[in-house]
Parts: C-alpha cells; sequence; structure tokens
C-alpha cells in the first residue's frame, strides 16, 4: 500500500480510560483519513531521568492493557522493550517490537526481538550516522527476520538539541526497508524534564513533519493523548489527540506529491 | 506572487557564451512551468580555497556581461558583493544585492548594500543560530530599507559537513520576509576542492530540495551550468541546466501543498 | 590519595596468556611511575557493529580470568555490564562495575549495580550534555550507594566524530565525584571497523590525553595491548602496552600542576 | 623562545585612559611572570550584533592610541582588519595584522595583510576544519609572506555554542607556524548580547585555558579589561586586568611540562 501509515499512542501506558478515549480519537482520524495505524505505547520507560518519574506500568499489566486496546479496536500494535528477556512476552501481544533508540547498538537485544519473527521497529541512535543503521539492521537480518522498520527520530546537535537532517531519510531509505519519522520525539529539549512545556519545542511540529514527509518517508510516528499538559510522560512534545487530524492532512498530501516523483 | 521564485544561473561569471547559453535554458524552463525567475551569478569569488582558482572576470566585465543577460532576457538580476565599495556599481546593473553567508555579520557591507535601495539577499552564515539572523537583518532596516531576502544554505555540522535544519525555515520566515532555499552550496563537502565530483553529494538535492520547499519557503536557489564538470567553479554542486526542470517539477507541486497549509 | 589513578587493560577479554601478559606490563609500569591502578577488560561487548565479530569469552569464563588476574596480581577489577541481571555476578569478582555509555540513561541497569554497593564508573553518553550526568548519577545514589565515577569519553559531533570538550570535565567535576578520561574511546572513527587501522586516530592520543589532564581529572582510562593491530576489538585505537609509559609521564606531570592549582 | 606568549589588551579601542591603565598592568604582569606580549586592540569591530552597539573610535583615532601605547610601553602592536584598504595603513603602526575569524576565506584582504610583509594572525573560522587552515596560510605564502601565527578560537557547536576541539591544536600545528589560542572569545555565548553577563561563560576559562594550553600552544590570547562589566564590547568575556597574572601562571607551568615533552 502506498498510503502514509501512522504509528500513534500516548507515549506511555497510562490508566486504562486515558488509553482508550486515545485510541477511539485515532481510530476515527484514521478512518476518516484513510490511512493505516500501529497503535504505540510503552510498558515501562527505562530510560527517564529519574527513579522519581512514572516509568510506567510494567511489562504484565501494560501488555494486558495493549491486548484490550487490539481486541476492542483492531489495531495493530506496537511496543519498546528495553532487556532481551522482554522480546517473547511482549511479542505475544504485540505486532511490532521497538528498539529505543539508545539500545540501538545492543547486539543481544536486538538479535531476541529478531528472534520472535515480529516486525523490529529499529530507531535511529542519536549519535549513530543514519548510512549505519544499516549495522544494526544486518543484525535483524543475521536471524532470517526482514520485517524491519526504520525510525528517525533527531541525531545529536550540540548539547541538548537534536537536528532533523533531511539526508537521514535518503540515507536511511537505501538500507531497503520502511522508513518512518518520529516527529514528536524530535522535538524534546534535553535537560530540561518532559513535564515543563518547555521541554518541548512544539512550534516545529508542522515544519518539522512536512520537511521530513517530503523528503521520503513511508510512515510517521506521533505520540497523542488527550491532554498532554497532565501526561505522564513527554508532557512537553505528545501531541494534542484533538489536532492529530489537522496535523496530518498536508503530511498526507506532501507525501502524495512526493511519492509521485520518488524512484 | 504566491509562485515558487527560483534564483539561478552558473556559480560564476564565465565566458559569455555559456552565460548565455544557461540564460536560454533556464528562460526556457522557467516560461515552461511558470515561475518568475532571477538570474544569479559572480563576478569575483573572493573566498575560494586558493588564489589559483578562477575567481571571476573581476566586476566591471562580470558586470558587462550580466548587464547583456538582462537586456537580452529581460531577467531581474543578482550578484554577490564582499567589500562596500562593490555595492554603488554592482546596483546600477543588478536588482538583488546577495551578501555572502560568511560575511553576513560585517556591518559596513551590510549596510552599503542596503543604501543602494536594491533588494538585499542575506546567506544565512554557517556560523549564525538562524534566528539570530534578525540581527543583520536589522542593520539593513535601520536604512530604511526593507527589501530583503533571508537564505539558508546550510549549517555548520561536525567538520566539513553541513546540514540543513527545516527548523531554520520557520526561524528565518518569523523575521518576517521572504526565505529563500540555497539547495545547491547543502551538498558542498568543505575540504575537497569543488573542481573533485566528491566535492559535492549530488544525491542529496532532491532529498533536500523537497524538505526545504515543505518545510516552507519562497524562493529556491539553484546553481546551475550547461556542463557541470567543466565548471569554472562549484563543478561537484551545481545542477546540470538539462536536469532543471525535472528538478524543479516536485519542488513546485510540494510548494503548492505547503502554501495551502501555512498560516 | 592525590596521584592520577589509571584505568587500563585490554578492551575485551581474549586469551587468558594475552591477558596475563598485558597485566604484568600494566604492573611494572605502574609501580614504576608510581600510581595506582585499576585492571579493566569487558567479557561481553554487546554492542558492536556485526554479529560476526568477537564479543568476548562470555560472563562466566570472562570473570574466571579476571578473578585470576587479581589474584595473581592483586590489582582491584572494572568491567562493564550490558543487563540487569550481569550486575550481582560481576560484583562478586570485580570492584568497579562500569555502565556502558550508550546505556548511561538505563534506569534498571544503573540501579541494579548501583544496589551492589560496587564502585559504579557511569561512562558518559555521547549524546548527554555533561551537566546532564547529574541524573544517572541521582539515580545511584538513591540506593544509598555513593561510590561513583564519571568517565568522559567523547560527545557525538556531526557523524562518525567525536569532541572532547574540555569543558565537560568542568561539569562533570561537579557532580561532585571522581572525573576519568577515557582516552583510548576517544579517537575512534565510527563507520569505519575498528579492525581497519583508519578506524582510530591515534595521532591525537597525546594531545587529547593532555589536554584532559589539564582540564582536571582525578583518573585516565587507556586500553593497552601487547599487539594492538591483532587486537580482537577496538584494535585501531588501544595503545601498544609498550609505549604506555611514555604517554603516562607528561601526563602525571601535568596532573601535578593542574591539582597544585585547582580550586 | 620557548615561553608561552601573550597576546593581550582591551577588546576594542575605548578611551585613551583605559587603554593606557590596561597597558600599564600588561606590562607589570608580564615582566613580573617574564613571558613576551603583544598589545591587542580594535579600532573597528565591523561584525557586531546591531548598528547601535559601539564599534570602535575608527581607523586613524585608533591606530593613534595604538602608536602612543607602543611608544609609551614598548609592546609590539596587532590590530584587525576587515577590509583589505586598511592593511597598508594599520600596517604603519602594528606589528601583526589579525584576520578575524569570520573573514579567514577572504582571499583579497588576506592577501593585501600579507604584502605589508607584517606577521599576519589568521583567526580560525568557526566553520572551517582545522587542518583546512592550510588554505588561506597557503594565500599568505604566495606572496612570499612566511610570517604567520594561527590562532584558534572555537568552532561552531550546535546553535549560539563553541567547541574547543584539543585536536585542533594539533592539526593547525602541523601547517607549520605558531599556534595562539584566543580563551576569552572562547566563551562568548552567542545570540546572548556581549553586554548581558550571561553572554559569556566565565566558569571555563581556566579550564578551556589549560586544555588548551596543554594540547600544546606557543602563545595565548587573552582580552583583558580593568573593569569587563563597563567594556564597550564583549564585556561578558573579557578577563578582569586584576586576575591576569592568576590566570597565567598555571597557563605558563602547563606550557613547560607540554614543551618537554613536544616531539
Amino acid at each position: 500500500d502506498d498510503k502514509l501509515f501512522l504509528i500513534s499512542g500516548p507515549c506511555v501506558i497510562e490508566e486504562e480510560s486515558t488509553m482508550m478515549r486515545t485510541a477511539e480519537k485515532i481510530k476515527e482520524v484514521t478512518e476518516k483519513l484513510d490511512i493505516p495505524v500501529i497503535y504505540k505505547s510503552s510498558f515501562q520507560k527505562d530510560n527517564r531521568s529519574s527513579v522519581d518519574y512514572y516509568m510506567g506500568p510494567g511489562m504484565d499489566e501494560g501488555l494486558r492493557i495493549l491486548e484490550k486496546i487490539k481486541k476492542e479496536f483492531g489495531f495493530p500494535l506496537l511496543t519498546d522493550i528495553h532487556y532481551p528477556d522482554q522480546a517473547k512476552p511482549a511479542a505475544d501481544v504485540v505486532d511490532v517490537l521497538q528498539i529505543p533508540a539508545y539500545l540501538c547498538m545492543q547486539t543481544t537485544l536486538v538479535v531476541e526481538a529478531a528472534k520472535t519473527g515480529k516486525t523490529v521497529n529499529l530507531k535511529h541512535g542519536q549519535f549513530l550516522a543514519p548510512e549505519n543503521m544499516a549495522k544494526p539492521t544486518a543484525k535483524i537480518e543475521s536471524t532470517g527476520n526482514k520485517n524491519i522498520i526504520l525510525t528517525e527520530r533527531g541525531y545529536t546537535f550540540g548539547y541538548n538539541d537534536l537536528v532533523i537532517d533531511p539526508r537521514s531519510f535518503y540515507d536511511m531509505g537505501k538500507i531497503g526497508y520502511p522508513v518512518v519519522f518520529d516527529i514528536t520525539h524530535a522535538i524534546r529539549k534535553y535537560g530540561i524534564p518532559s513535564s515543563d512545556p518547555s521541554g518541548g519545542a512544539r512550534q516545529y511540529l508542522p515544519v518539522l513533519g512536512r520537511a521530513g514527509v517530503a523528503a521520503g518517508v513511508d510512515g510517521i510516528f506521533v505520540e497523542t493523548h488527550p491532554c498532554p499538559s497532565d501526561a505522564l510522560c513527554d508532557a512537553a512534545s505528545q501531541l494534542d489527540m484533538d489536532q492529530l487530524e489537522e496535523f496530518l492532512k498536508p503530511l498526507i498530501e506532501l507525501h502524495e506529491v512526493e511519492l509521485k516523483y520518488r524512484k
């Protein structure tokens, strides 16, 4: 299918009602816009800045909620894992196992995810030249698994800043798998807690999204929440779910133009 | 006018016949695509890597050739100046005075250009945060001249590399003047002479152009030449003029989508 | 003690004889120069670029060899762990548990290491502003463990390059624990396999080492090997053990001057 | 002479009495520490952020004051030029013509400075890989002038930040001329006016100075002022002249150690 697909959901799994409301909205918007969607949320954010921050409900409870969403809404599911022993249990529930950007070079983790046979979404390490994403990709391929997605989310640019380099989409595309652009993480300002509104430069969401899609991607990744300012993680960067439809429209049209001219 | 405008021509003024052939092609393409165009070329490249490299024919001969092109093709003209005393004579011939990126902070140069009343195209310094382009802009405004264009051409990213940051188009747009994207200079690999084909990463021209236009610009800047490999400057980065039309088509369509959604 | 201390050893645990020869040399050099030393080697490099590269002998065999070295030479030991369940077994043998740079933000890993009560050496993530190393440090402190070392090893600078920013030593020193400079990893050229000699810019070892020590550190980290070109990991960057003494001499003298003027 | 030499003085030429007081202090300190010194100040800062900021007294008045200082204190003099026609008049008074960092690639400017036969101090462009400083150096050599100094002052690192890369001293040293480290400009925070105290990160002056000297330089460049907070330019970064002696002491000792081990 040539349609721009969407990976979306709240950053971390919160209360069931919040998860359901978000799913409902995502369902409504993606049906209206007629694009495929994968529901995303994390059961355990293991790389938060403080042990005092909310990390999620844990694997068992998190997977239970995700399973319920799948049953109710029919979405394919994506979640991220931080440790090798999470690969199998997560794969029993979700369709896409995501490797966090910081962990993209961890051989055991990547290989265990690959061995489940599920699609592996490799996030692009903020410290890795885009073309070098071929290396963790080859680790997945070494298991015989060719269900791979590569996701851009920004590259280190001085201190506490990330840059989205359009060349990255080209270089990652050359590796030979679908490329996704994670737009909401690209605006995080590190060094500022995500609960502080200045921890995310939301004014850049449209311009980054449009640039990335026109650079050539197959899907986009947008974390969304019924009320971002109350979100338990990435409050400063998630998109208000009520803005999702308007946010997606130009991206879908730009994708159509880009695809027409893609070689 | 809401059409994407084009600034184009050979990097440096070469033989008259080369300049004429390029002008003819640019005329043909821009008429066919129905977009406005400004013809660009430099009479003196004062920042080449070696005194042995071709710098151009000098101001007098250069301006004579540009004037002839204007007469024959009816193009508005753009050229860059490196020293304050070049502002007035150049302004007698051209419509847009361009300030080179390295020189964007030179007060006397910028002010002398502004005083001519001509449009000033300020190139974005590779070392200046995009929002800080407001500073040289204010120097121009201080003379009463509000005819200003701001041109992105890449920001320093490690050694010998430039990055195009889509946020730059947003930040420069906020300053309040038309924003142009100089695509061909964005692919130069510094440290490698431009006569060496590896001195320009041409594979990135489409992806950068598309990303920049979708990020929101009013015009684009593309150096073009009848035979780039023989060009006397920037041989590795100029676009072959026979590829200009195909290069522009997706950019024009992406611009139309972007403009529809621009607030 | 105010003496510059050394963390040294082969990058990854190789054959026992290689490990012993290196230990012998390190013992000889550090006794002659009269500086404290911690013997370092990894039992499992989980972040190598390919599954085909040597990862080490694994935890059990690796720890056995390290224990033998400790018994024979009396060195305190350091090794790195990549997964939480390695913390306890490793802590039974070594004195310092090292958290790899990419993994410095992984809460569970850092906390499990901290809970052993052993000294934790936190490598500075190549993507983290130096002052933000206070955050994983606080995760260690949250367990009551205050035995912490912070190690600089370079920050992302464009693609495939790391920069050593002298300000980093200042910022990390402000956090309040001993600061170490890992000199040999700072010269790795990513994107080039470490088995290729161009994968490490060895010419910079002295200048980086001297700059870092004068910037103010308490210890240095230098991977060394009897024959780096035959090393099974980081062949391009490890220091030949026969050069260790000459390499250390200026660093020790610079440290003495720096310490005299440190506030 | 193997002594670390000092280039020092107020950033821009202010009132004569201020210039004299600074000269007196510099004389006192450098005689006490027994190091060679060149007095530095600018007659026209042509790259300030606003036309409303003080640019200096202009060339004629500026050179008059510098000449007076030379007569009274016997210092060799350094000043920077921004335009080619300033080379000759400035060379009639000063011993070293400095090319500002932004202008290091301007051929005419560099060549005109070189033709005076005076020593040319080329500041390292914030956008130029250190090894590429060989290119403007060759422009000077093309005139037969071999009196060259190369000065590091920081390289672009994300937005509004500069990094001092110790490798830069090595690479610039390989070009074959004395290398100087401009420490006070390395701490400027661009985007913040220099009249705002947060426009300079003074806490890093010692750590940067020590790292740079240990990396291997022949001289250092420190802008100093009787009362930096009242300085008419770079108020946030100049060193209080009363701190100069204490600032220099460790640098001189580190230089002695470095020189002993320099090949």
